[in-house]
């Protein structure tokens, strides 16, 4: 089998390529065209055949990614389970399975087999639970059994080098990534440089063999605001960069990580840093935060970061839970998480003007001058706290709200 | 007596202009400066002594205000006591008494008692509860009794005009503002021009005796991301523009009420249009909301908003909260609306190198290197939700916390 990328290369339009241009209102030899310069990818396993299409790239809608997975000291895959389904109820386009607790293969094939939208892991968690230092051949045993699985994509933190890690002793938080903490701990003790970049090309066999899109992880990614845009992640960013060609250059899909925490003013510098070293290769962002003193809100700092990443050409954006920085999410925060970045990912494609979307807003808009509850809930991003928050309001005044009740300046406005 | 405005003029540093000096870091002579120019007002009326001076200007830090207030079918004042007691505890700089129910001249009092913060009013509101139609002369009366009660601002409506009527004819959502809808209507209904705009001097008049800032609020400002930066809205603002200049010429502290409704793209063209229309008077946004789809979370749309707009130069946020377009909001929308304005308000003062914003995130960043989560929680924007989430997390484990238990990067970090 060949991946999307080889196919649209042979100017084939796959099956994948027509729902993705369905779903996004572009025709299908522009997604061809799209996924055959790597502008786009299409994560999807060769073993998932029920996976969802999914089109990630900056020319399409933006993207929503939620992480869900046990933990050591939570190991039951049940409550990863509801969590799974409160992800995909409120709009999710992809979920990780960051699992490190309990039998890891059989959560992430109940994850398989019940997530119809593409799946992501990032094997080196297994490798950190299977071992307390870095081995490079088990490491490539652990990413081909998940590949034969049908995992959709791969975080995988091949851009940090050896001669990054004196760049680290300037910042304040140092390296806050797991994988690329653990690995610098590897090469630190070692001595040897990153053996997921000298052994890139074994890995990038295995993606091509079971198209596996791989997400080059920013390892070196800021940690804090006074970190961002410093010289290691720009320096990790270039290695980013290359490795994304030689990805696509193997017939592999491939997209690149990044930060983290940004603030404002540097999030356009950093979405043209990306392109400048990158190109067109999808970005899959981590919020940005854009502060980091909104402890416990972080969903809300992250969709402000967010909007404006995918308004200068983030194309995934990886959700942030009120509970980051202070412990595992549970099924609310999951929830909250998920429509804080679909409130960014649309607030964006409606300032770039993408497809439907100013429509769809003059729809709602239409429905609550004309007192259609019913409607607007509908069009809304979340129906259900739409409705549950109008239905809790202190009293409904008939067509109006509590908020304004008899002067209601639509009511007045009908009047009038 | 005389206002702020005409002592920074006569050479005078009041002792407000002194607090908000320090403050905000400047120098006093730098603040009686921006007062006599009219970027930067102090909305304190002279009746209030015991109100705290809260300078707001594009060139100190972002200042957030909450609306709380009784509606016809719940004018209990005890719950808007709480609310206020929510809104200051978590932060807000200010508060609008909205209060249409009870009354009012009563919860006025209390809530002019209990803030040690500026209180505004929208005295129309009370027009509207006191009379069907409008009545100059009643309302000349209403401002000269809340300004001799203690009001410190007002929201004035005095730039919409009779022409402006026929654009709002090419709007989706017409006009949204309360006090907006009701002057049309009256200006339909009576073929007059606004009264508040032929009569301004007396206002003025009024407002200088007692030193209530002037907010010429944006009757026309859009109602959905259709209407955004529209006709309609532009030609009210060059008359804002206008009134501003008047305003200031009789000593009159002013701010503009702006925007609402506003697409990302936008958002940086409606600020650079206040300036182009009104200078430098500090610009009082509502949100603005990036979209209308995000029903029952306007919250986390205001606030991404409401970031680039004062990022781009507004002074003042008004919180929006869940509830807002669905029904009155209760306790925790109040609270959920101010912590997600002061986010927003963080976020732009941190990219814009306001004093001190880089330091306290660089403290919050360092405590969480050292695992003090004792000082996380004091430097964070809400102490007390941040407190609680982490310690409703599912465990605690030691230092780390349950997000990533032992793999913890800066647990691996500390060790290698």
């Amino acid at each position: 089998m060949a991946t999307q990328l080889e196919r649209a290369v042979r100017n084939e339009i796959t099956p994948e390529m027509q729902a993705v241009a369905q779903d996004e209102q572009f025709a299908p030899e522009q997604i061809r065209e799209w996924v055959a310069e790597g502008t786009v990818v299409i994560p999807k396993n060769i073993h998932r055949q029920s996976c969802d299409a999914v089109g990630i790239g900056e020319t399409l809608s933006t993207k929503i990614n939620a992480n869900i997975g046990t933990s050591q000291k939570h190991p039951e895959i049940e409550n990863e389970i509801e969590k799974l389904r409160v992800a995909l109820d409120s709009g999710s386009d992809a979920v990780m399975d960051l699992s490190t607790g309990g039998d890891l293969t059989s959560i992430r094939n109940t994850i398989l087999n019940m997530s119809p939208k593409p799946v992501g892991t990032v094997p080196i968690y297994e490798m950190m639970v299977r071992s307390k230092t870095f081995d490079i051949n088990l490491y490539l045993d652990i990413i081909r059994q998940q590949a034969e699985q049908g995992v959709d994509f791969f975080t995988i933190h091949a851009g940090i080098r050896k001669n990054h890690i004196p760049l680290i002793e300037k910042r304040l938080m140092g390296v806050v990534s797991r994988g690329g903490a653990y690995l610098v701990q590897y090469m630190r003790r070692s001595g040897n440089d990153n053996p997921l970049y000298e052994r890139y090309d074994d890995i990038l066999a295995i993606c091509r063999e079971h198209d596996v899109t791989i997400s080059l992880g920013d390892g070196l990614r800021p940690g804090c605001i006074n970190d961002a845009t410093d010289e290691a992640q720009i320096e990790e960013l270039k290695v980013l960069g290359q490795l994304a060609q030689r990805s696509r250059d193997a017939g592999v899909q491939v997209m690149i990580e990044g930060p983290g925490h940004v603030p404002l003013h540097q999030i356009q510098q950093n979405m043209e840093l990306k392109k400048q070293y990158a190109g067109t290769t999808p970005f899959y962002v981590l919020g940005p935060l854009v502060t980091d003193l909104a402890v416990g809100y972080d969903h809300i700092s992250g969709a402000i970061g967010g909007t404006l990443a995918a308004y200068y050409g983030a194309s995934f954006l990886c959700y942030l839970t009120p509970r980051e920085h202070l412990g595992l999410p549970d099924l609310e925060d999951v929830r909250e998480g998920v429509i804080a970045s679909r409130i960014a990912a649309h607030a964006a494609d409606l300032a770039r003007g993408k497809p439907g979307t100013l429509e769809r807003n003059n729809a709602l808009s239409r429905a609550r001058l004309a007192f259609d509850w019913e409607r607007q809930f509908e069009l809304a991003l979340d129906p259900e706290k739409a409705r549950e928050r109008r239905e809790s309001a202190t009293d409904k005044e008939g067509d109006v709200c509590s908020m304004c009740g008899e002067f209601c300046s639509m009511k007045v406005s009908h009047e009038s």
